[in-house]
């Protein structure tokens, strides 16, 4: 073994302790009601999806729309604005707070990823990061959007992409990871 | 903010009463019937999936294989010719039409993508286009084909791509976007 | 039709006779338990999943962690090592064997794919390949491992990633195909 490489990862040390994202009967009981209302494709109707998640501790505004099977991890760590879309098959899998602007889309298959691992530490050690998603933002199907990324004002992720730093307001991004490609020009 | 930036998104003003895929009615059931019988894992014969879909409108040639957990979204804008294979946890997203040619195979968890939003408009219009699947295409796992794309004859998808634009027949393609690598040749 | 490519695919010609995975009572079985208390939203105590794959034929080490929802083909083509992690959402789609090794994380959303086909050949041919990721590898979210790959130790393939060959020990690879980004040094 070389002398670079002595240290390993050993997922029995691993410490996830000081994470505590909320009692154990509050996660139990969001885990049976997310899957029976939200995470189903039973035609659930928005009212009662909106009512259950703001049971839960969710923010929410006016006029959201819930697609079918949507798969929230922690409700109470959930800000969506006006108007805001959540598609088909979206996985918002916020461990810590996500915040959903106004008039944002998140298109069919979207994952938002709030957690990471340091790959540098023997103990894999977790990484919480918020992500937020400003006005006007739109994410595209089967995109991720990474731990701690901003996209402000507008921006947008293409289809299958990767979104691993914060993305400029106007901005369109494309690839894994996502790079800048034009800006967003409204015509009309 | 920038005089160009003026302009912002409006869900709220967000119209497709232009589109009009069938009756309420109708995608209801298929909407119900659908989750019980395709979108399922459970051990559907083949015979009955291709009757429920033929019930709701689609054209199937002879000889097609559904592999388990299909989600088709509207069954009347769907034509499968002989011997294709659709693969487990494929999403057929046809608000349009979708032609899927002879011996064309889907792999698991393709994604066909008919719908888009013109992200330039403050109300996000929405744009739908048809997708056409030429004889012997070979969509690969988890890839996805975008609206309006035609693969041609033989063309191949490799592995989590996505084809924003036409495949050329025999050519085989990768990456998002799908870049041209070579050309497929037949040795036996 | 240009010579070159007057051969076509054809899928009624398909044979995959030759592949034996087992018999078909024990698929049908494991079809059905597998769906009930492994690929399953309800929370199944992990002692369940473990001793159910045991049962049906997988080799596994202690303290293995089973997030909900995992997808797994045939356990008896499956080795999990001592404190191994397989996320939510989680696809094994293990023809052959896969071999997953001690502190290995696979995060919410991988897909390990063992089945490929020759696309030079009219029929279509199946391949299988088998799967090796060595102690300590780290598959990210929503990434492929492809037919035939081995990841050698600690190796790290970032999220939605695909690989196609080897990965070098302690490498860090991410793309479409993924290839080399940085060697991972451990700190602490």
């Amino acid at each position: 073994m070389e002398k670079t490489f002595d240290r390993r990862t050993d997922l029995s040390k691993y410490d996830n302790s000081w994470y505590q994202p909320g009692s154990r009967s509050k996660r139990f009981l969001w885990f049976i009601f997310g899957r029976i209302f939200i995470n189903t494709y039973l035609p659930v109707p928005i009212r009662i999806k909106v009512s259950l998640l703001k049971l839960f501790g969710a923010r929410l505004g006016k006029n959201i729309t819930i697609k079918p099977k949507v798969n929230i991890k922690y409700p109470w760590f959930l800000t969506v604005e006006d108007n805001a879309w959540i598609g088909e098959n979206v996985w918002i899998d916020n461990l810590t707070n996500i915040s959903i602007g106004k008039n944002v889309c998140l298109s069919q298959g979207v994952l938002l990823l709030t957690g990471n691992h340091d790959y540098s530490s023997t103990g894999f050690d977790l990484i919480v990061k918020p992500i937020v998603l400003e006005e006007g933002v739109w994410i595209g199907a089967k995109s991720i959007v990474g731990p701690g990324v901003t996209a402000h004002s507008h921006a947008v992720l293409a289809v299958n992409s990767v979104a691993t730093k914060n993305l400029d307001a106007f901005g369109i991004y494309r690839g894994n990871p996502a790079e800048f490609v034009k800006t967003r020009v409204f015509k009309k």
